[in-house]
């Protein structure tokens, strides 16, 4: 978009303002020959790759370029690029379901892209608007919607990624960029079977802290975490929970935001997890967990499996490993899990702390009646079997 | 290596224990036409790309490939690559001179080589032979050496990186990675002519932390530093001076080590650094910086325009602002700097902490005695015209 404006001279002369992501600029290129459907129960999370993906680069003289979905392919990248040296690399993960008429349908998708507005500024990369981004996925997904699969607690994850191109060793914000989404069919993500996740609480090794990025989804929030999981690992432990400060508050469980129930006295259940404080990821899955539970305690819908009269007192506040070792020794502890896009629910079924394992009551699968009631609940709204508050939208 | 051993059952099979990097491998590709140079006066940090790069490839069945010098080119890589997803990228910055007799050199090489080994294994990145990788960077040197410019303060910068790139989504350490080398001529630094920069101290962004990874050379580390720092840019500040903690300890300057010169009750200098307490970077830049302050104070050398009467007595200590102020106030301050191989050593110019502006003494040249002493000290060991230890380097 190039802006004609008087300069303080007196003279116009031609200014170029950045253009805008614009979705119906799109190119759409199809693959001459398509894949073969991947076999659902071969699926390993994030390996298989669809036939498409989307790609828009921008650079400070352009703007955004015109988006384009393609076969998928390569990237290809002068090695000075500042997502390799620097890292201003953002990501999302989004699902897509089949509806009740077969439609491929999105879980919240705004509350994604929102968030990777707030991503990408975290680290000065260009902005975008993410509504036309939107679009655009829904556009990919149109294409490659013979690859989203048709089983309960199977979806088409999705990949949403910007990275900072900008090809010098300065540093300095990359004012060059790319946004890229990929695309790849998962069954659900833990094939464990029927048994809660083990987790080491670590404390020595710390995700995020007050004035870091723990807040917002950044890929450079992973890698550190890389070398505790091996260590966890060694130990036996399928996780690390994640704690910080000296009175070790719980933050997050491996790439999963928390959440613990324990009994009141009154016979009504407690269901904690941590505030979002700048060291918390703001999960969608976290955002749904909480709002769900609500909604059950006001009577507005019933969690399968889970008594109406059962009023679960949603806390979001500081949950610190002490507290927990009290509910496990006041016989309060009913059931933990983590909740993230990728798992929806995962049941804890152990944590390791100061060389005392805590152990879960186990329930038939894993997941006990709260986690349980909230996994069938999301996945019956992200199918739309349920309708709640618009949150399964229609890619169209 | 295929290695032949019995197993449990008594039979034997061949087991492939992954290929170590070996520079005996090179493969050399030369350019088919060299690029001009470029004039040593317009070039810009980083921007410059010489005519070859060297790059070697892992993965997790073969080992480490054959390492290649081949022209400098962009990078081909799975979009789900775990460089662009999670960040497990690190990186080293070094610099070849030329010494008397014209010949390539490095400064203290094996330091860079050592360091990049922790901070592969903090993102656990396959492991290496850092020795075979020194040799692997001398030979490119030597391709290259042409770009080596003569003039004082210039040098050709070097930037070892390595990138994990394991294609698929799954968040897990990378078991595949990619070594690659460029080479990019520099002038000085801070083209800025004779002025200290100026630095804003910022604690509600925090660049590091206890169990964190700032004590690592990690690229990760890095764009979390990008806002800030268009923000101290926008209040009229060079860079930053990263604060830690409610006791606000100065930690690192932008991306350099910082140094605080102080007039003693004596007529001696205290020179203050913060100390590696895990997340303060060990520049290699510091290391030389506090051994020649000591060898200065031994009588070993004189650090040039130093008096040799002059002590400087070194401390590794937590420095906060509070003291600083303190000390300003009492008028002892003398000068402070940044030190780091790319910038060797920079003067600072003003302090800007909590709304108010602590002004540091002008100097002809901007760096103070000390400062300017250690950088002409430095450069010197680099460009072998002051042995020192063995410091410098024969490319050979």
């Amino acid at each position: 978009m190039a802006i004609s404006k008087p300069t303080a001279n007196g003279n116009t002369h031609a200014e170029v303002a950045p253009v805008e992501l614009d979705a119906s600029k799109v190119i759409i290129n199809l693959a001459d020959e398509l894949k073969p459907l991947a076999a659902p129960e071969t699926l390993k999370f994030g390996e298989t790759k669809t036939d498409h993906m989307l790609i828009v680069h921008y650079d400070p003289v352009h703007g955004w370029g015109a988006p384009e979905i393609k076969p998928y392919g390569p990237l290809t990248l002068d090695p000075m690029s500042s997502c390799f040296q620097y890292c201003p690399n953002v990501f999302e993960g989004m699902k897509a379901y089949l509806g009740p008429n077969g439609e491929a349908r999105l879980f919240r998708p705004m509350l994604n892209m929102e968030r990777l507005v707030r991503s990408a500024d975290r680290v000065a990369l260009p902005p975008f608007d993410h509504n036309q981004l939107l679009i655009l996925i829904k556009r990919l997904i149109q294409v490659d919607s013979r690859w989203i699969p048709g089983l309960p607690g199977y979806s088409l994850y999705i990949r949403p990624t910007i990275i900072g191109t900008r090809p010098a060793l300065g540093v300095t914000a990359s004012d060059s960029a790319c946004i890229f989404v990929v695309l790849s069919p998962a069954g659900p993500y833990f094939s464990a079977g029927a048994k809660g996740i083990s987790l080491l609480a670590v404390g020595e090794s710390v995700r995020s802290w007050p004035g870091g990025t723990g807040g917002h989804k950044l890929g450079l929030n992973y890698a550190p975490g890389f070398q505790p999981q091996r260590i966890a690992a060694k130990q036996g432990y399928d996780q690390i929970l994640w704690l910080l400060g000296d009175d070790e508050k719980v933050t997050e469980v491996g790439a999963m935001n928390f959440f613990l129930a324990a009994k009141r006295d009154d016979g009504d259940v407690d269901l904690i997890t941590p505030p979002l404080d700048g060291t918390i990821l703001p999960g969608l899955t976290r955002a749904s967990t909480i709002a769900l539970a609500q909604a059950h305690t006001t009577g507005r819908i019933t969690l399968p499996g889970v008594p109406g009269s059962t009023k679960l007192h949603m806390h979001e506040r500081p949950l610190t490993m002490s507290e927990i070792a009290s509910l496990f020794d006041q016989g309060k502890v009913l059931e933990a899990f983590g909740v993230g896009t990728a798992v929806i629910v995962a049941p804890v079924g152990r944590i390791g702390w100061k060389g005392r394992d805590f152990v879960f009551p186990v329930y038939k699968e894993a997941l006990g009646p709260i986690g349980k009631g909230m996994w069938n609940m999301i996945t019956d709204i992200q199918t739309e079997k349920v309708e709640f508050d618009g949150w399964s939208v229609v890619c169209s």
